[in-house]
């Protein structure tokens, strides 16, 4: 039961209030439909229709939400096939899941590089144009060259991104999340998305917007990853028949996760890390095969980085320096030992990284209401939105520097002091020879470069305080309002370079006490802002530990990540959880709500229920798959096939629709027996991939096919999940996630009644369902 | 239905061949029973009991194994005080699992510095007594003290193993694995356990053993959190009574996987690795507010290993050199860029890792079943094959350096050499001023030196070709025949110390294709042989990486990790997993057996099933008590309280004995209402340690109670998970597994029979077992 648009969607106030009685607009629906003769069960359950959850926000648009199939279908055709599969089958399968794996890797380490590539080229030649006309005292025109280079790549991504495909917008880590959760939402992993994502991401970063491309890589890789996994899209012309052979969710979901994975090993060159992202944040089920698998997807995106950054060392990559692929050495702080005040530092650090993180997640999500105001009114709004984001970005990062005295290079450096080039340490700005701006090198830099600065161990007072000050509280601000507007944006990369700077602030405020280098420190405000935004813990770490290569730091990254993330939970819910909440993406948490314990399953279940007989009249499947979007219908077989109704199992949409369409009727109500199997190959009743599925308007039955009858014990899931209904919710809920189902039967607990009392879905246990069917529960939370 | 040792034992053989039939003694017993009005349900199914799978050997005996409660019992009581629970209890349930998991971090790592410290001061004392006896040329007399200490120290671990906890033998991490499945073998993790493994396994690496400490520590942890999560040990007088809010098993496995991972943190200071071992190897349930727990365990562990440390290296610690706390630098062997070459060696690696791997796993199986003969005759013999394997040891590493011939002092060295002191690269041995024995080096250390010195980097000549064949093949044979004698034996070392011999080799084969230095190469050797053997991935990279330090390895060793791994996975399972099965204990796989889609429910479930009335006598409960030892009981409602016989949930053995023990007994035939709730306090209902609960015997009930009724209702969990008879067993598998169960309520599927067909429990899904009830399956296998 997915969703129920129909019969009575008006008299929804109304039903709230009457919980528990009988509409009698539906009862005249009913009696209309018995006058017709069809055998549609009423209603068991007297209550109103489950409207809440079944449309997300995506992209700038509202969707009708389905679930994925993660449950294994066991119907006669399932075991047929099972038993007919040879050994090479079983083979061709499992060398396909790897060889699928591989190419993940491959082409998702590609994409890591090409976009480190073009936004390494892009934005460096926007700041060498910029640095020659300063050079020349050219302020104006400098304005003007670095503003216009700015807004034409902001409004081409926004454009992109709202007229092409506006659910690749924002990080894409939530709507991933929600899919491997069990969430189907449209276009959320299509090509479209894809495409937008990659040249949306790199023109969004070189337009200097405060965004990473973390994100967007790990939305690119789980992109790839679907479009492997459902054998290219046909939209496009893109089909391989050979990767054909995944027709179901959850080799696809096995999928998806590697691409996840793979899409933060490319881009934090984290394979180890990437693995533990997909365990820790992304994936909703785990297995140790997928470990394994995940890991193996992880080690190919490293080896493939590794490989074209030997090559781009030669030279070959254009403006491509060192700041792509992030790769910060903080081993120049070397850190032997540290006592009891470096600890406390940390922990200070730790308590405001997860004030300030927690924050920042409230602000993003009021920012993110408001947007959404905007974002509705059209297209053309969005970009207008992007394009006023870009010009206040780019003041901000044009006007600021010169708020900032100029400071006097510092002596016996390895590095030439004013910066030659693109990128480094020491930006010359309006400042004399022998001089560099601090803010300058922070603002007009790459964010990767800016972050590398940042880290930069040994020198101290290489910043001035104030630079700081301006520079954090700039970036903390654009990261949020930046976060929600028409571009792919990773919120990593703001949330690490302003945690690393008032890591550094809080470095010097401990200079005199503290033995541990201010880069290092700068490391350590980061690792506690991302604890106190993103709540992740081992993968941040890992992350993290990866970015910076040097192991003995882990202790202080622990501390500062275990004290933010339990500060900052105590006023709100990580940000990807956040944005999962305010999308509506129907999300089945982990563990059930307190308020479930005082429920039962049968409390939760909402009509109408539709089932079918065993053997069934053609016209009835068709109207009930006319008139309801149910995607599960139980079967209940009847006299005289048994003695009484008993509960056969469950039937899908799907199938029904590829049954309906081969039109294997009979003209009596009898089972077709076995021959049946023979006439259709398992791929065909394969669940194709999002929306490519037969449709009813495919089908046309004649007016004589309608009398006749189909048997539907072929397709029939003979061993449906079912509970009893008094059993306790918060023990439905437990079964109904850590299974990764779909529909759960609910069936009567006495004698005496029809076999099934209604189904559950994912919608039914959420949140806004149950609180709305029962409002005084709401109270006792 | 955990044990059914009743009945009809002894016509075992008898019922196997009638499959299906009933046995006449049983029928008798039955009949007799009604006879005396005790209303027992007759078995719906008339199969044998499941006698399979009941016993496990631990340590050296057979022992009966129960399994663990991991599912939340909602009856009544548990509701109330769920709902009678205040802020501040919450608040002290949330503080103590953290306060638990704080101590188990500074439990573990003391006790990790502490056998260290021991193992280095023990071991450096006898490696010095040997090197200042063979400087004196007093050769015999120096094999004499070698050859003493060892055996002392062998005979003393053995002793301890053998007399006191046997369970204590060997690596320990099967048992904590199968723990965490949900198996309560006794005493695995009992004080008695903690303590030998503590100092049996300090005196067997001392001893010169070829074991690690390192699976040891891991058992350790897990006892160090059980021993804390029951609070404290009755038995010895240790009890804190404000540890005592953890009563179910659900809380105890989230502490003991926090132990389990703190113990590799500790053993290898590898905390992030720590946390994978436990998610990839140990643990088969998690969620990821436990990974959250356990990184911050694992985090005190390395904060208290680093102090310690930091301690040590100002002279404190005796002979504790570099020795202890192994941490590996083969940072000396910079690798900037690897060609094809290097690949390919790589693979190489990785390709006799998984055969050498493979084979090393089918020894073992192969010894520990020739052990088990010896080890059945009781603890003198045991110890007297303890002290066999240490004379061989021994004698190995006192004579076999004999055939090294005596190698050249390279030039310009920054350590001395021949060595002095008790470790070192440059063993003198027998040979002359300026020369050393590159064999002695390696027998004549500890495990952890010896490979220190294998993975030293540049020289590439350090050991000749012959010392390392004929290492390699000691450390091989001696690593099989000693995992199984009754000392705590780690695995990891052995391998670690196998692999990097080949490794080292190998390196030597490629020297002059490849650029990667031969210490390198002994890393990868090492983790192409852990693949190999243990089968692990993702943990065992982070591992090595924490234990090197240099992450950039990182591809590298991913690809000998894979390769070994797939290699090896071809021929057997991982080393863990066979000593499980070796061992009988009944380990629930995370997925079914694929003959398993063949069977449904119905088909596992075997008898005698004992059911209850809601309100029943004393005289049948007690009856049943007594006479089986089923630990879950159905209870059925029936007329006059329902309409008709209907299941009304499951009660357990030990709630029972807690309510037949307060004695609210009535005259007639009633429901008790809601007063009882109030008499007892849900601690009383709280899950004890292993072996602690009420007993029967604890129960007096006069004549004249045993006629009364009692009300079950308030101690049922009325929401028990069910299966329908006709669900296929598959599916079962995976609820039962997925929601960690131990009770699974198989229902009918037709009306007019009985609520409840049978109950299945871990022991119904064995192999075993099923294979035993349809011996046919076994050839489609």
């Amino acid at each position: 039961m997915e969703s129920h648009e129909d019969v009575n969607h008006n008299d929804e106030e109304h039903d709230v209030e009457n919980v528990g009685e009988f509409d009698g607009k539906e009862e005249k629906l009913w009696s209309s439909m018995s006058d017709r003769n069809i055998s549609i069960t009423q209603p068991l359950l007297r209550k109103r229709t489950n409207t809440t959850s079944q449309i997300a926000v995506i992209g700038a648009n509202v969707c009708p939400i389905e679930s994925l199939d993660y449950e294994i279908i066991e119907n006669e055709l399932f075991k047929q096939d099972w038993r007919s599969r040879k050994k090479i089958q079983i083979f061709q399968y499992i060398f396909l899941k790897w060889g699928l794996a591989l190419l993940i890797g491959l082409g998702t380490g590609l994409v890591g590089f090409f976009s480190n590539i073009a936004v390494e080229n892009i934005a460096g030649f926007k700041l060498l144009l910029l640095n020659d006309l300063m050079l020349k005292e050219n302020y104006f025109k400098a304005f003007l060259a670095f503003a216009g280079c700015n807004i034409v790549l902001a409004a081409a991504a926004g454009t992109l991104c709202a007229f092409v495909a506006p659910a690749a917008a924002g990080s894409g880590i939530p709507e991933v999340k929600a899919y491997l959760n069990g969430v189907d939402a449209p276009s959320i992993l299509a090509p479209g998305t894809l495409f937008v994502k990659i040249f949306g991401s790199i023109l969004g970063v070189s337009a200097g917007f405060v965004v990473g491309k973390e994100g967007p890589m790990v939305h690119t890789g789980a992109c790839i990853a679907n479009l492997l996994g459902q054998g290219g899209s046909r939209k496009y012309g893109l089909t391989w028949a050979c990767l054909r052979y995944f027709k179901n969710d959850r080799d696809r979901r096995d999928l998806i996760t590697c691409g996840a994975a793979a899409g933060v090993a490319a881009a934090f060159r984290a394979p180890v890390g990437g693995v533990l992202f997909a365990l820790e944040e992304a994936a909703s089920w785990w297995r140790s095969a997928l470990l394994w698998r995940t890991f193996f997807t992880t080690a190919v995106v490293a080896i493939v980085l590794r490989s074209f950054i030997q090559y781009c060392w030669t030279g070959k990559c254009g403006l491509f320096g060192e700041g792509g692929l992030i790769m910060y050495d903080v081993s120049a702080a070397e850190i032997s030992t540290y006592g009891i005040f470096d600890i406390l530092a940390v922990i200070f650090l730790g308590v405001i990284g997860g004030v300030l993180g927690s924050f920042y997640n409230y602000c993003i999500d009021k920012v993110l209401r408001t947007y959404s105001i905007i974002n509705e009114r059209g297209p053309s709004f969005r970009v207008l939105l992007v394009v006023i984001i870009s010009i206040l970005t780019t003041c901000c990062a044009f006007f600021l520097p010169w708020a900032a005295k100029c400071t006097p290079c510092p002596a016996d450096l390895k590095v030439p002091c004013p910066t030659v080039g693109e990128s480094g340490n020491y930006k010359s700005f309006q400042c004399p020879p022998g001089y560099y701006n601090d803010l300058a090198s922070l603002f007009l830099n790459t964010n990767d470069d800016a972050i590398r600065n940042l880290f930069s161990a040994r020198i101290v007072q290489e910043f001035q305080l104030s630079s700081l000050l301006i520079f954090f509280a700039t970036v903390y601000v654009l990261g949020i309002i930046t976060y929600g507007i028409a571009v792919p944006a990773g919120l990593f990369i703001p949330v690490i370079l302003a945690g690393s700077v008032y890591g550094r602030l809080v470095g010097r405020l401990f200079v005199s006490v503290s033995a541990l280098d201010t880069g290092l420190f700068a490391l350590l405000g980061a690792a506690s802002f991302l604890g106190g935004t993103m709540r992740m813990t081992v993968s941040l770490c890992v992350i993290l530990l990866e970015l910076t290569n040097d192991l003995l730091l882990l202790p202080l990254v622990m501390i500062s990540l275990l004290i933010s993330k339990t500060v900052a939970d105590c006023f709100n819910k990580g940000v990807y959880d956040q944005i999962v909440r305010l999308k509506g993406l129907p999300f089945m948490e982990a563990h059930p709500e307190p308020y479930m314990k005082h429920l039962v399953a049968g409390d939760a279940v909402s009509g109408p229920l539709v089932t079918f007989s065993g053997v069934e009249k053609v016209e009835t499947v068709l109207h009930a798959l006319q008139s309801t979007k149910h995607n599960g219908f139980p079967v209940i077989d009847e006299p005289p096939f048994t003695d009484s109704p008993e509960l056969c199992g469950l039937v899908l949409r799907s199938h029904l629709l590829v049954l309906l369409k081969a039109k294997y009727f009979s003209n009596e109500q009898m089972l077709s027996g076995r021959d049946i199997l023979k006439k259709f190959s398992p791929f065909d009743f394969a669940k194709p991939g999002t929306g490519k599925g037969l449709k009813l308007e495919d089908i046309s039955i004649t007016e004589e096919e309608m009398d006749m009858y189909i048997d539907l014990h072929p397709i029939t899931n003979a061993s449906p999940y079912t509970v009893v209904e008094t059993m306790s919710l918060a023990k439905a809920q437990v079964l109904f996630r850590q299974l990764g189902l779909r529909h759960m039967c609910v069936v009567p607990k006495s004698k005496g009644r029809p076999p099934v009392v209604g189904i559950l879905t994912r919608h039914d246990f959420m949140e806004e369902h149950i609180l709305g069917l029962y409002p005084h529960i709401k109270s006792h939370k």
